[in-house]
């Protein structure tokens, strides 16, 4: 056994989490794509045949009270608040992160304007995940506003008395990384507009603080580290005091103060559920439900440093096995700056990733020349890690 | 066996839909109900459990292009469109009814500023189910048009050469009455206005005749006539020769025409593919399709024919053992005005509704009075109606 693959065994042994992996379905694959799509939790095959079978197939219209369907997206909005460090009552689970991150946009610009009509540009973060940028135009266009794509390290500057919203990732999706988002959000505040954070890649991999730091709106999906299943919801947070003056571009039915009222006047609900729009889609929203139960007992901070443990020591495997220059690693080395996965950039990455692939160690390449390797620290572990980086290096030569 | 009761046996027995009653999960209950949520088809659960533990727990990540995922949107909207009239193409599946509502208002407000920008009138139907109303009052702000409330029979005279876009119902939710689409679509194209029709309460019940009729731009939803689940994904249809021009306010990632490629511009796909948004909810979407299948041989003016057999025998049956009076129909008796439920108005509707769903007939209440009976011709009989109309004799007196 190399001194690599023994440190890794030594180091499931002491790892906390390693018998979480029993609450997943997984095989014998080094499964790094939990970035992309999370695995299956073992609860939830079950509950989604409970939900078909006995809640809509013998229950039907009943379900909708009596089965919960009706509040499952504010109760599943209260499950996932703790993982971004949100207090009850201000996450709402619905829709997918492009539709919330219309809903994030054009609600901070429509905040912001309340104490200043005049203020009429989106700022956007130009190296984020497309729909993003997408939506942010989309959102200017209907509101009035110029669009500003400016890199994050340039966001500072680009702030000033015209500025209304600015959307930020978290953590990049290509690179994997992590923005600085207690100082960006002070500076946001600072002047005088209001941001909306993209969690997609930092929910569930890291204490992200919402309350904290004061974060106005921000959006995330639930699909990847939080392992929510194919495309399912996504979600939305509304800091508390700001809810009683969100007003959504999208007020369905579902957000208004008696739905059932069926009134021709809309009037919002109160809290999180103001960013609901329509009916929910009860069965990956109750898949998502079973999903989340995986995190029960779990401290954010302990899938933090078990995330920053993997990531280390892939990297220093990486650099072990591989020769050099072969790859180079486009994460930075700053546990500050590093989310849970790694990039590597190499001329071949599309090839590279499909033999990777046929050898049991599933990636994903993003175009034109990015290997990406996603660590969920809840069913990864660094037998896994010092496997994924040997065949890495074998499949390189 | 009373004469009603032996006329019901017969017409069961006549009925070429009777069979298909078998592929649905029923127990002894009556279910006209399924206008709010229609029951649950039996090749479902085993669909949706192959989706959970095969496709996602086993092939992960693949399933998105090896399972068909990525393309589920336009193959399953293909599936829908001859139901509501359509050939290929056109439609497509995703998000909720609500937000594509938002799509397609906005877009047809779009399509007739291109000819005429002056055009600042969206025209909606006053007595629409709630949301539609209030998206489209979200449209007009957020397009600078004004909303103008009509009733339906209003409609014609409102248009003129102000109106942008009018949303229209095919099928009132509350008393049934089915709108005249071919009239009123012309009349809208004769001002140079864009339609969007509403067909939550017409598709999967009875012939709509899409293009047929010229209709613009149409949604619906897919959990009442067509069966797909709580909350199943809704659609969209956007008429062949207007989808270049189609400009959706909420353009996510997979709607552009290389959502692969990851760049920074957005460049809209062709087709009905440029309806989509963000990523697409699996779960509810393939336990759609798996829905459809029900479909298979099935003609929509055979189930129109039926649906209109049961309404008229359900009519009847009311006429017969309620005391005059007692009830008073506010479905439309003329077929040409009727959808496929009989809504009853009764000062007591919502505590006859609890009795009624006691004894095992099930239809719903609608605020303030009305008892809403909805009849699906897929697995609703002859004998079923005479029996719910028996029952809610008894519960009347």
């Amino acid at each position: 056994m190399s001194e690599l693959a023994a440190r890794a065994e030594k180091l499931d042994g002491l790892d906390e989490l390693a018998l979480k992996r029993d609450e997943f379905v997984l095989d014998d694959v080094v499964y790094l794509d939990g970035n992309s799509l999370g695995a299956l939790p073992a609860a939830v095959p079950g509950r989604v045949a409970d939900v078909v079978r006995r809640q809509w197939g013998e229950l039907r219209i009943r379900s909708w009270t009596e089965g919960g369907w009706w509040t499952a997206p504010e109760r599943i909005g209260d499950r996932i608040a703790p993982l971004v460090g949100a207090a009850a009552g201000q996450v709402v689970v619905g829709d997918s992160t492009s539709v919330n991150v219309f809903k994030a946009v054009v609600g901070a610009v429509r905040l912001a304007r309340l104490a200043d009509p005049a203020r009429d540009e989106i700022v956007v973060d130009a190296t984020t995940f497309p729909t993003d940028g997408y939506i942010a135009e989309s959102a200017a266009r209907m509101t009035g506003c110029t669009l500003r794509p400016v890199t994050p390290s340039e966001v500072p500057g680009a702030l000033g008395d015209r500025t209304a919203a600015v959307l930020l990732n978290h953590v990049d999706y290509r690179t994997g990384r992590l923005h600085d988002l207690p100082s960006l959000t002070a500076a946001v505040h600072a002047a005088g507009a209001y941001v909306v954070w993209d969690l997609c890649h930092s929910a569930g991999a890291l204490p992200v603080g919402l309350d904290r730091h004061g974060v106005d709106l921000a959006v995330g999906c639930t699909y990847k580290y939080l392992n929510g299943g194919p495309g399912s919801p996504a979600f939305l947070y509304v800091r508390a005091d700001l809810q009683d003056r969100f007003d959504s571009p999208l007020p369905g039915w579902n957000s208004h103060a008696e739905p059932f009222g069926m009134r021709p006047g809309y009037e919002p609900a109160a809290g999180a559920v103001r960013g609901r729009v329509g009916t929910p889609d009860i069965l990956s929203m109750l898949a998502l439900e079973a999903a989340l139960e995986v995190w029960d007992g779990v401290a954010v901070d302990a899938v933090r440093a078990k995330s920053l443990a993997l990531t280390d020591f892939f990297l220093e495997c990486v650099e072990e096995y591989v020769p050099e220059g072969r790859v180079a690693c486009v994460t930075p080395r700053a546990h500050a700056e590093r989310g849970s996965q790694i990039a590597l950039r190499c001329p071949d990455a599309g090839a590279v990733m499909e033999r990777l692939i046929e050898r049991g160690v599933v990636g994903d390449f993003r175009h034109p020349d990015v290997l990406r390797f996603g660590f969920t620290p809840l069913y990864v572990g660094f037998a896994d890690v010092e496997r994924a980086a040997r065949v890495l290096a074998e499949v390189l030569v």
